[in-house]
């Protein structure tokens, strides 16, 4: 089992998986790839003391070599959700599972909170991860909104299981899915719902009648990611070490909030490393009397 | 006037000079020379994020530089205190006195809470300036307290007002004090008082009666350069703004509290900069009103 899992790639996560290493802790960095963070196009940076004048792209190859030289894992994969099981947390990395001791969220500016009735509905209909809840709409209709071409994936296997599926992909092109999916272009607008369950997806034309939806998304809003986790507005809500309601459950960066730096990135990602050392130390130490 | 006055000089204060140069707003730090750093004297550090394997002393040098690459002004100076003018601060640096807009307090780790009493009686007998204080005391008789020759100086001019002078030197040797100052050797212990007022300094073999006492130190604990300041222990209690309890006045680094480490320092002091920066920006728009 993994000591600490770490959802990012930009300086919050770096320096948090150095500090991990520093601590003597395994570590790995679930991430996108690098130029996917927002330093990497950064022209020039100047305020991050010690690294004056630096391109973002300079500054991140710099960060990065600094980690892996401590030993730290980057594994590009993109995470759909992140499971609690009690004493350890287990991740789903497009479709591998891998067990954490504590994580550290460095997700980065939370791009999206979905669209009306997304939340509210999540684990009432709306699902993030066909691998994990397909299985719960054997014999019904879904609907399946996708940023990406892993969508259709996800698709190909609900075709397998459910009564119809519909594909509402919000990328170009559709390339390979099966004969029973059902393409149909629209912009959603809201989860429809009664009951607490969804009974629909409105589109800005027109209403897919349905009992599921599964949404295949370039980032993942992080309360979305991880049940529970409490949130304001689009930040993650941390105390000064970087705890967050849930326990062994660190935030650093910018889906922390304002401001969007990278001295707070890594000064963030340093406390956040440290505590989520003691607290395994302190879980460890409990589970060996 | 300037804009932000930075007590301090390890990577807390500097980083936040240099986002307050970023911000176009002037600055000057008020620090000791860099070798009293205690990351000076660091073997080795490697988990400040980008620049691995550093010896202390270089990464503080380097640190300097950028800081001063970017116009902020760094003075050799001993903060005895520092009085709130409504909308801006005064700062006694060694009898000069300098007004700013904000604070940022970068005074690192905390080395003294003082000795019994020392805090209560602050502002009733309790004094660390005799320039400020000494005109209440004329006519009466003070002891003072040094750590360091510093405080020949504040008993040389005190020796003038006061009726009596005595000289308790906590450093050795002492130079050149005046002939009306009496040296007394002891361990300070406790300031003693009654009604409000100062009556004696208890040292370890002894008690000297006096009407007030003036302590000459290496460093002071935050809460009495500004008076109100709230702490807890050690620590000056902040936000994730790093905003203290007075108004435009910032803490940044190991006196914020743990960790107490150079990437915690670098973010806060950055976030402290920016704020101090916004909150400047609005009370010169209200001033305009």
């Amino acid at each position: 089992m993994l000591d600490v899992a770490i959802i990012g790639g930009g300086p919050a996560a770096l320096s948090a998986a150095l500090n991990c290493r520093q601590r003597n802790k395994t570590v790995t960095i679930f991430g996108r790839s690098l130029d996917s963070s927002l330093l990497f196009a950064a022209e020039k940076v100047d305020n991050y003391l010690g690294l004056p004048d630096m391109a973002g792209e300079e500054l991140l190859n710099t960060f990065y070599a600094h980690a892996m030289k401590n030993g730290v894992e980057f594994k590009e994969a993109r995470i759909s959700q992140i499971m609690s099981m009690g004493d350890s947390y287990m991740i789903n990395a497009e479709n591998e599972f891998i067990q954490a001791k504590a994580i550290i969220l460095a997700t980065g500016l939370s791009k999206s909170k979905g669209i009306a009735g997304e939340m509210e509905y999540l684990g009432k209909g709306v699902s993030y991860c066909a691998t994990c809840d397909g299985m719960l709409y054997r014999g019904k209709k879904v609907v399946v909104v996708a940023e990406n071409e892993e969508g259709e994936a996800e698709a190909n296997f609900l075709a397998d299981i459910c009564s119809e599926v519909l594909y509402v992909p919000l990328y170009q092109p559709v390339l390979s899915l099966k004969d029973n999916v059902k393409v149909v272009n629209g912009k959603p607008k809201a989860v429809l719902g009664e009951n607490d369950r969804v009974t629909g997806l409105e589109l800005a034309d027109e209403t897919l009648g349905c009992d599921g939806i599964f949404f295949a998304k370039n980032s993942m809003p992080p309360e979305s990611l991880l049940f529970g986790l409490e949130t304001e507005g689009k930040n993650i809500v941390v105390n000064r070490k970087m705890e967050t309601n849930l326990p062994r459950v660190y935030a650093a960066g910018d889906c922390t909030g304002a401001p969007y730096q990278i001295a707070k990135a890594v000064g963030e990602g340093l406390v956040a490393a440290l505590s989520a050392a003691a607290a395994i130390d302190q879980l460890d130490r409990e589970q060996q009397k």
